[in-house]
């Protein structure tokens, strides 16, 4: 059976969701972050980069958010959580996700977790407070740009949605109103009343 | 024919080495950053973020190096550059070239774009103190947990050893000597006695 670790509040809700997506059999491992629960010895043996998510299968661990939702889409493919077998499309859906990963992730993370590229008191507040202007500038790209609607690569909800959905968590903190952004307070409300949402916020 | 957008320097060079190792038809397009071209109105339509790469296929662009490396692999089977058939070693592959792109490249950006992400001069000039550490603990990582050997994921090269090559391009740049991690000094060596790295490298 699967095993997710998490930790709630990170991006590892977008695989926790799409696993009940997928309707796939699993168990959620819940990590203390307050207690540093993903630097222990124990932790570090499974994932040795000390993040969540870590999926564990019966062939190994895999991490990073694209590649764990793209397994779970292919390996359940009745959930038709992907277009798996055209090329480009798939490669398209990536691109989005690699996006959130390599971008908005990233300017999110200047918000709490500045120690990682500096090390000095002021530069840490000088990037907190960047953080609202970084996380609207990506937010706008992905309405305007790449948001196909009504889900993200169109007709089909996709392993993109939960994702976004995650990110979209995070915008009040990050100091961004959803209600600036009409197209994702759309996906947001709507992404709430899905029962593999719910089940995965109940969950965490 | 497939068009890459690439600029010298950047990690474009990962897609444009698979591109030649897949035997590709393709036409490599360079961007000036110093005119800053990656910004123009007309690139901007083929990729809104401004950065490269960016490949155009004739059902549309692509971008995200993790996204376009595998999209490169998937139409050229032939070229054997993943294992796109089996879920779990294509997402293990995904999931380094994940790491890549989210972490490690990351870090290579504090040293010269960090206005990403902070707006004082003595945070950009934190950042840029900081590169050789986390580049460095980056790379005791993948010599140490991911480097299967003698390619990164094992017997079979695939699209993960042109994008941990690109990286190893910037190592010196970044104050990361690579004497001191044999295995990617290694690696290195072998990729520049590639034709698809020398092609590419005369390319660019």
């Amino acid at each position: 059976m699967l095993k997710l670790y998490y930790a709630p509040g990170t991006c590892a809700l977008a695989s926790h969701i799409a696993l009940h997506d997928a309707g796939a059999k699993f168990e959620a491992i819940r990590l203390d972050f307050s207690r540093q629960e993903q630097r222990s010895d124990d932790f570090l043996k499974i994932n040795p980069k000390g993040r969540v998510p870590a999926l564990i299968t019966d062939k190994g661990v895999l991490t990073e958010t694209p590649a764990i939702l793209a397994f779970i889409a292919r390996t359940h493919p009745a959930a038709r959580l992907a277009p798996v077998d055209d090329e480009f499309e798939f490669a398209r859906l990536q691109a989005f996700n690699g996006y959130i990963s390599s971008t908005v992730h990233v300017n999110h993370a200047h918000g709490r977790r500045g120690t990682r590229w500096a090390d000095d008191q002021s530069s840490l507040e000088d990037m907190k407070r960047k953080v609202p202007e970084t996380m609207a500038a990506s937010m706008l790209l992905i309405e305007r740009d790449f948001f196909e609607g009504p889900w993200v690569m169109g007709e089909q909800y996709t392993i993109a949605d939960p994702y976004l959905f995650t990110i979209e968590t995070w915008l009040k903190g990050d100091g961004v109103d959803i209600e600036d952004f009409p197209i994702l307070k759309d996906h947001h409300e709507r992404m709430l009343a899905r029962d593999s949402v719910k089940r995965a916020l109940a969950d965490e």
